[in-house]
């Protein structure tokens, strides 16, 4: 287990903007304010989707491509964190969104999903730096000492 | 793109009353305390479940109405934020609900929900304040500058 | 309606460990810092699953054993609160995990979840100790005056 320590920084409220890409979105807002550790809980609507599943087994990534014909959707929560990769804030977000039916779909929230209405809340932490490297028992980038 | 930087004011951890209704409950608490930027986080069980889905063509909310039968549901996951509409704290929350068979269903929390348990943790945020307005784009009333 | 006011004392950001019990080490974790109310949010990816679900009518808990064998699953979003229970760190949280073809299962988190990554997020708060107690009404270990 890997723990660090923080006290909040600074906490931004923010709309995201009609047609842009959801993760590009999030992502940026935290490169521009450079929040190096932080939390993100969005919620909304989406045009389209584009989720990740991570194979524990293969240890790949695939993008569940077909999804996206059964949209428009509701982003019911979208959330995870920041920390820094290669060096720049990266953000790791996970996503569940539902149909008109009220069916929800989620996981790993991939570039290519287009937003129709964006709220999202970044918590920004001060205290040591979180780095993500190559995790050897999953294959994923994960926080390294 | 709209963005505001805000300080955390204060927080609170809320016990909600059984037979309330959800949304209100909230929304309530949110008056009470005169709460003008915040985020929400729940979990707890409701009775039945009243979810929004907002058509991005027609843009209009419909709301789904035979799920309620289906009930009675664990709150997986309820949040979202509060800003103000009409001058008045206003909480817009997105739910993820599931059923005894651990089967979900997510959207927009509409009026009528029936709080069996409720807690619910409630971040207030010192800052400039953020109100509603009709965006043209998508006919939904988001933060206007 | 029971609320209690915070402040915020210290943010902790941490990776879990690989095959851990997913409950049990957010939850070892808060006894460790001595964390008696707090807020967590996680994101990840489970071997397994078991939720939880309380049947409002016959004021039990059971188990949805059945849907281990679909796993593995990302953790779309795991979240909760901590307060006391026996006078002791208790993390009650809620969990909603997907399947390979984004499918949703949630509840409540129950023991016995293997953890495949696992980064959450732990808020702790300054302020009156909340303590669990059995509650009439629903059976449930509520929070009590």
């Amino acid at each position: 287990m890997l723990s660090n320590k923080y006290s909040l920084k600074e906490v931004f409220v923010v709309k995201g903007d009609y047609n842009a890409d959801l993760l590009e979105q999030i992502n940026n807002f935290c490169i521009e304010k450079n929040i190096k550790t932080g939390m993100i809980n969005a919620i909304g609507a989406v045009q389209n989707i584009r989720l990740g599943y991570f194979d524990q087994n293969t240890k790949q990534y695939s993008t569940l491509e077909d999804l996206s014909e059964k949209g428009p959707f509701e982003i019911v929560h979208c959330g995870g964190n920041v920390s820094l990769k290669d060096g720049k804030p990266f953000c790791h977000l996970h996503i569940v969104v539902s149909d008109r039916e009220g069916k929800c779909f989620g996981g790993h929230l991939m570039p290519g999903v287009k937003v129709f209405a964006l709220e999202f809340v970044v918590h920004s932490f001060d205290g040591a730096e979180l780095e993500r490297g190559l995790d050897e028992t999953t294959q994923l980038p994960l926080w390294v000492e």
